[in-house]
């Protein structure tokens, strides 16, 4: 059997091809460069036409990983960093092509943690929780088995949560949580702190204050740089947090770490839930694991595989 | 049909009779007085058994709401309001007298949620969450229509959520939301400020400050008195934030305030929205309604009696 994957993210097109037990047959990447609108659909489109016309495999079903949010009931997407991705109609798009071929569409989010629960760190788990930290901050979340979608599809937006009052207006744009840990925040709480200390010597000021990374910032880090050390530590406070205030309310077996930023903040698991077991409902963190990812930047390519395996049965 | 629901509490057991369309057809409460471990499971075997041989009501159903942690795959109750009752076997001792009637046991917090969804104010909701502010604070949390269990029964343990940096030891016991905005906690918070403030002469200092109670809060904040004004802005501002996290994670249609504490604090829930809108998913915010409980000190027999009904179908 030949399940056709695809992860779609803000700049790229991830495609692979799984057997049903998950083995990758064949995988490609391919750059959106300046598509928008439906353009990047009929990307995905051409994709599967050639897939299915080509000799060597039949596809039995397709699966879709997407930004942003994927309502289920309309088929629609909606993707900020897709131009035109308002309220885009990928599955009748998809359909048009897919010649009664099953298909399958989720968010980026939910396919992360689908994908480490068939192949990754949460295999044999069904209450488990992805959280990926990247350019923002996603957690995908499984509840007995079944994806957490709420009731209009976009549980799981824990950027948002609330971890330190009072209320700031540098809050308003992305939420409290993500103002501070997501690469982005990173990157900005260093820069604003640079801006402050006048008498910073360290490898920070080897670059113009706005070309500042969150890699710069990591690397800084692990030199024992004195703003990077303050703004990491406030990262790991309140990855602490949000961590042990998902191990309270969903109780789960395993919390993954995954996304652009773990990445270099894998070695800082243990500091977190060192900070998360202060906090959390004390039976329930005695019994989570705190893991990285498994798949790495494949997690939703995988879990997008799943989707497309699990439409099936 | 009649379902026999039984809903115990830390000081007394209310029993009730509904029919399947949620009619009570009887009801009773028995004060547990001074009985402890297997004298708190033969009282309510002893409802059962008169129960059933009471000729006017056939008993098809039984459902039972207990305090505290129900481990389902055991059958077991850890209540630490209840001496004795560390994993205090009440499914098996139950099954002893029921007669081959089905029996099944939750939560409360689970039956709060299920009780609303019955009969109360999260009708015809599948995504809901019941807050639940009494001497300590939980939520039973209905996902897609089942009840939010986590890997072993312990989600919706949201007196622990981590609300402010840094830890402090004041929230071992109990947890830093509960720490403030628990009925217990709003007596306790005044009573410190009360030691701190020598030259404040307002209404809460009719009584001594150990005997000051969450009502003796209210009824002063009600007056405009200033240090319950103070207080309970803390408990507004981590309420807000507490259900703003809730949105933001679950995507829910209902936040279901209930519990001794609302009660009073039931005018507050407009100002709790307002906080909570500043910090929540902006989507998800504007999706979801917070509403009182329509079922009072009632939730939890209710709750019990869906369980009877439920495990019928």
């Amino acid at each position: 059997m030949s399940l056709l994957a695809f992860d779609l993210g803000g700049t790229k097109l991830a495609t692979a091809v799984f057997n049903e037990d998950g083995k990758i047959l064949f995988r490609e990447i391919t750059p959106l460069e300046k598509r928008k609108g439906a353009e990047v659909g009929e990307l995905i489109s051409n994709k599967i036409v050639s897939s299915i016309n080509s000799s060597d495999k039949k596809i039995h079903s397709i699966g879709i990983s997407v930004p942003g949010i994927y309502h289920a009931k309309k088929g629609t997407v909606w993707a900020p960093n897709i131009p035109g991705w308002d309220d885009y109609p990928l599955l009748e798009e998809i359909k048009k092509v897919a010649a009664n071929i099953p298909v399958k569409i989720d968010s980026d989010r939910a396919c992360y943690i689908l994908g480490e629960a068939w192949k990754g760190s949460a295999q044999q788990c069904k209450d488990a929780i992805f959280l990926a930290v990247g350019t923002g901050i996603g957690a995908g979340i499984l509840v007995d088995g079944n994806v957490l979608r709420g009731a209009h599809d976009i549980a799981g937006a824990i950027g948002w949560l609330a971890l330190s009052p009072p209320f700031k207006d540098e809050y308003i744009e992305c939420g409290c949580f993500e103002h501070y840990c997501s690469g982005e925040g990173i990157a900005k709480v260093a820069q604003k702190f640079l801006g402050e200390k006048n008498n910073y010597s360290g490898e920070l000021k080897n670059k113009p204050v706005e070309e500042i990374t969150c890699h710069d910032v990591f690397h800084a880090y692990r030199n024992h740089d004195e703003i990077a050390n303050e703004v990491i530590n406030i990262c790991i406070q309140f990855w602490g947090m949000a961590t042990a205030n998902l191990v309270s309310l969903f109780n789960p077996e395993k919390i993954i770490f995954g996304g652009g930023v773990f990445g270099p903040a894998i070695p800082l698991i243990a500091k977190i839930k060192e900070e998360a077991t202060k906090w959390a409902q004390p039976i329930s963190i005695k019994q989570v694991s705190f893991e990285a990812s498994g798949l790495g930047s494949d997690a939703g390519v995988f879990g997008a595989g799943f989707l497309a395996l699990n439409n099936l049965s």
